[in-house]
């Protein structure tokens, strides 16, 4: 039950499609009454024996023994992880695509996911409601997996989504096992999502790249990517934060350095033309690319080699790990710079 | 990464016990950092093969084909679910009893959980920190769960924890499986819940019974009776919302009814004594007992009152399950009043 006379429970606008009844209900015990009635769509999968509307979920996980459970959680909040002008459509579609990003990284498959939603008042209506549940639908399907449960709040706008999927026992991605001579790689290309991020906050750009506005909504999911890297990655993780950083959490978690050929950063052409002062730096630092950057002991780049001539992973070689800690960069001109994991501009690089 | 400019990212004053160069790392990364550095202790359990620090959790459920994954997600909001006043002991304690309580209702065992911990800035220091750690563990322990993952954001103190246990296939208690003649049950005593809310809302009875306080934050867990009514209970809940409310969800979901005799309420003397007018309401509609309420089949009535007999189930007969739909009450002088699920005061009742 929640507090009397602290706060007003969640009550949907009257010209909403929920029942009243169910309302007053959903009201009280802000559980699955509003998931049910719109997300309903996202439970028709494999694998789930008991959806929303009981106490739990109950799933069936088909590989027994051969298999590890994933788990991954993550909370995207209003005007924090996407502005508040965002639709609820592109709110759902970012939300689950952020979070099927750390299962790339993993090479996991994904199969259910909760979503404990905190909505305003104000944002509680059926059009909002539906959208979102569009979005989330549609990263859902792509994904291959579906929403077993949930809960409502009433409260500031934020999404927690907890996925739930498989992966072969012992095949995980994991950040802890690079080793010095390990080629570096990124898939897609970097500086996209620092590149969005300028062009949400400021107007006088957003008309110039609607690809970019896409990136940021719809990251390409890299799930097919992450699963073809089992067996063949040392270590992998997804660029959120960006290259530097993420980097150097795995090179913390190796025990190694890292070093990286500026000139090799896949930076998509446009980007580059458009604000060519930048497109280095947020491919170094920006984040939010969702592009996975992985190590691959040297015996095996003919095994990596051959699965990106042949279309099936889009990669680019962009260093070496290294014996010696910490990330080094090193320039068209020869010049070697030694960044800690808080570089945060190509400024101070050429400072 | 999180939107510059828009709102400040979480950052812990300086008296706390965190490094300030992991703090700024995680300022940015609003993930596992602040849970990794105090929640570190909550993670020592068996099945976990990777916890709090890579992009997911692997973990390894031993029940393989013969149990079916549950999971459950619950959000726990100040001022909403907990009072400002409550000391973040006391909401660790909650937070997590509230979410185990859903697992006992489906005979579940839990056995890992995740932590999206959104904090204001005023309380994310280490002394509040170290607290609610304390709290989350003295629960954890009890129940047997490791917390594996989790999030940290900078926002109005919320805390969602998603469960994931195990549970024999086909043995899983749901709401859908009580039929006319079955017998009802609850575990424990009723009202207990509004009364802890009654007292913490009015600081004049504050004095009056600590154990209806220290039953607001640490409800019995029953975990143990929901096991035991494996294979017995023919539909279960757990009541959050209050009697009525949550058994009007178990006969929807059965398509039943309900009948329950007034006088078979089990609740505790002193709260009978103390709130005489007040306690029968609380017991039927005033929630947050997290007890179960259980169907049985006339035939095993024997079993389960051998369980009861020799001590391994505190629960007490309350009713039956009826053909006719709806919920009526039966008072001592045999008037029987027919009840709907919004059902709120004994008053009601009475006029």
């Amino acid at each position: 039950m929640v507090l009397p006379h602290v706060v007003a429970p969640l009550r949907l606008p009257t010209d909403s499609a929920v029942d009243s009844a169910e309302h007053g209900q959903s009201a009280r015990r802000g559980e699955f009454a509003l998931i049910e009635q719109y997300f309903k769509n996202l439970t028709d999968q494999d694998g789930v024996l008991l959806g929303i509307g009981d106490d739990a979920a109950l799933v069936n996980a088909t590989g027994g023994p051969h298999s590890d459970l994933v788990v991954a959680t993550d909370s995207l909040l209003q005007s924090v992880h996407f502005p508040a002008i965002a639709s609820a459509y592109d709110i759902g579609r970012r939300t689950l695509s952020v979070n099927l990003s750390d299962f790339a990284a993993m090479g996991a498959t994904p199969r259910w996911f909760t979503l404990a939603l905190s909505l305003p008042v104000e944002t509680a209506n059926s059009v909002w409601l539906e959208q979102l549940s569009a979005g989330l639908a549609e990263v859902a399907n792509r994904a291959g997996c579906a929403l077993i449960g949930g809960d409502t709040t009433c409260g500031a706008l934020a999404l927690t989504v907890t996925l739930i999927g498989e992966v072969p026992t012992g095949q995980a991605l994991r950040r802890d096992g690079a080793r010095e001579g390990d080629r570096l790689y990124v898939t897609g290309t970097l500086g996209d999502g620092a590149g969005a991020l300028q062009m949400l906050l400021k107007d006088d750009v957003a008309t110039q790249d609607p690809r970019l506005f896409e990136h940021f909504y719809a990251p390409i999911l890299r799930l097919d990517e992450g699963i073809r890297l089992r067996n063949l990655a040392s270590a992998c993780i997804d660029i959120s934060d960006g290259l530097i950083a993420d980097l150097s959490h795995v090179c913390t978690a190796s025990g190694v350095g890292a070093e990286l050929q500026l000139s090799a950063l896949p930076i998509e052409q446009r980007l580059r033309r458009d604000f060519p002062d930048l497109c280095t730096d947020w491919a170094l630092s920006g984040g939010d690319d969702y592009e996975l950057c992985f190590s691959v002991p040297e015996t095996r780049t003919g095994d990596l080699c051959k699965l990106i001539e042949t279309g099936y992973l889009d990669a680019t070689e962009i260093g070496i790990i290294t014996a010696s800690r910490g990330i080094s960069l090193l320039g068209d001109d020869g010049c070697r710079v030694l960044v800690d994991s808080q570089y945060s501009g190509y400024d101070h690089f050429a400072g």
